[in-house]
């Protein structure tokens, strides 16, 4: 069995552990998509915000599949894909949009994304995990605090920090509205946190976290460290983060929804095997185990999805 | 009987009523304290923020004072005037601090927060409510929308909207650990809320507000014609905000904690009477029924008391 470089959730006390995994496995120069100043910037802070990544058209095609997806999913809340708000009821994620959306499965080969991930990550990448988050207006619940790696090297058996997210924002993400909140620098350290986890924890974890949560003492020395930077932008930001980066957001009582879409790109060395925390696998739509497909970069991927679907529309009209 | 002006929690439907009351009693001129562009500015957006208020030996005596009370209430956590966050049991507000500290007490009556009320009132001002909130680090929850005027027109009997809060901050309010959310220019309308209280309806609401609630659709019109802007700043600073304009912050997730100190300044003849939503009235800490006392304002009350404190200290080392 592999040796678990990352334990967490197995002890007493929570530890800081150093991390053992580069964060940029290319070399520091100009990549693919990433200049050598952004892939410095990532390897110092553990993510990178980039602005006027799409065009008008395209943002607003991603917007009305954002609004029809979960118009869809209000009738098929029941489907274990589609995540409700605890309180309201209201859609706050839905996963697996990579296959079960045609624009996403789109954005997700787009050039432009997938070079991200091989300019980091050195290898083929696919993909791990996708969502929609909502974050409906008035009632959208925070996030607390997590290491996403955490999360998905106990739980799903990813061993080493060889994955990158991507985060493309679908509505302006304000200070008030909830934005991602960064640690810059905090992927460099592993809190590992104490408690065990309770079989089909996922089923809770998608609302509210209650494992895996990192001590208040480990928070402090890692914001004292960085800061805290929140992440704000018009709609159509991309946020790309390591997977080891420490991140939350507040709840969302404005009228305003802030909505996301995530991409988890992994390195095909880096597939997960059994879970490190010894429990049953996760489901295939939280963490992809034999869904592995290589994700080849498609230039222009995006605006073809579009003009497809605007031909049938056409098609569709002048029938 | 008095007529009630601003009718809540009685109909089925939430209503968008026309303000009835002046927002700044006295003429747009230059006042004791307030500028003429600070009273129109007011007049417009319902808040103003004035920084640069107290000096660095006053704000270092208020936040050990902050400290002090904190340490204290936690042995005297079943006192009702401490209320205790609802999950980590951390202290989140104390109330009547006008009575309980000689500091706080001595803040209340300086001539600067005193003659911004008179400034706007045109009136003799007696503290209807004081309190310090906490908001405590990682698990400090948050306050949801809500016109501070209708619950004390509902519940405590306060006539008409002449009574100004006057908020001091004694951290940082940073844009992360939940800074106060003004909806500028929303003290124009009154929010007619739905749903009868309950009796002893206040024991809950100080943890987590039920009724008052504003509905989504008067929220968007509201946001959607004001906006909406976080007040943020350092350590001693000053928000002045009109007792009816939507308000609200987001909990806070970080390690820092975002703490108020809160005084509710009201002519005294708007003093309260039976409560509109006819209840029982809420004790006394919560709102001044029978320890009325004209706040007369004081130069230098808070160095005074600093001084005061530092001699007894001295004598005290010196015996």
């Amino acid at each position: 069995m592999l040796s678990d470089l990352y334990p967490s959730r197995k002890g007493t006390e929570p530890q800081i552990l150093l991390r053992h995994d580069p964060v940029v496995y290319t070399d520091l120069q100009d990549g693919l998509v990433l200049t050598r100043e952004q892939k410095e910037d990532f390897d110092r802070n553990g993510f990178l915000v980039l602005t006027n990544f799409f065009s008008d058209i395209e943002i607003r095609l991603l917007q009305r599949e954002l609004e029809d997806l979960r118009l869809k999913s209000e009738n098929i809340r029941q489907h274990r894909e589609v995540i409700s708000e605890p309180q309201s009821g209201d859609i706050r994620s839905i996963f697996r949009i990579h296959k079960n959306s045609r624009v996403f499965e789109k954005l997700s080969r787009d050039a432009r994304l997938v070079n991200v991930a091989r300019d980091i990550l050195a290898d083929d990448v696919y993909i791990h995990q996708s969502r929609l988050n909502y974050k409906p207006g008035f009632e959208g619940r925070e996030f607390y605090w997590h290491s996403d790696f955490e999360t998905w090297h106990v739980e799903d058996g990813l061993p080493n920090m060889r994955a990158i997210s991507i985060s493309v924002t679908l509505t302006e993400n304000t200070p008030q509205n909830g934005a991602l909140m960064m640690i810059p620098s905090s992927h460099r350290d592993f809190i590992s946190c104490v408690g065990e986890t309770p079989e089909e924890h996922y089923k809770e974890s998608l609302k509210k976290q209650e494992y895996g949560v990192p001590d208040h003492h480990s928070l402090e020395y890692l914001a004292n460290k960085g800061g805290i930077e929140q992440v704000t932008g018009p709609a159509g930001t991309v946020v790309i983060f390591d997977s080891n980066i420490m991140h939350g957001s507040n709840g969302n009582i404005t009228p305003y929804s802030r909505s996301n879409a995530f991409f988890v790109y992994n390195s095909v060395q880096n597939r997960i095997r059994a879970p490190f925390g010894s429990l049953s696998p996760r489901p295939e739509f939280i963490a992809a185990r034999k869904e592995i497909e290589i994700v080849m970069p498609e230039e222009n991927a995006l605006l073809s999805s579009s003009a497809q679907n605007w031909q049938q529309a056409s098609r569709r009209t002048a029938g």
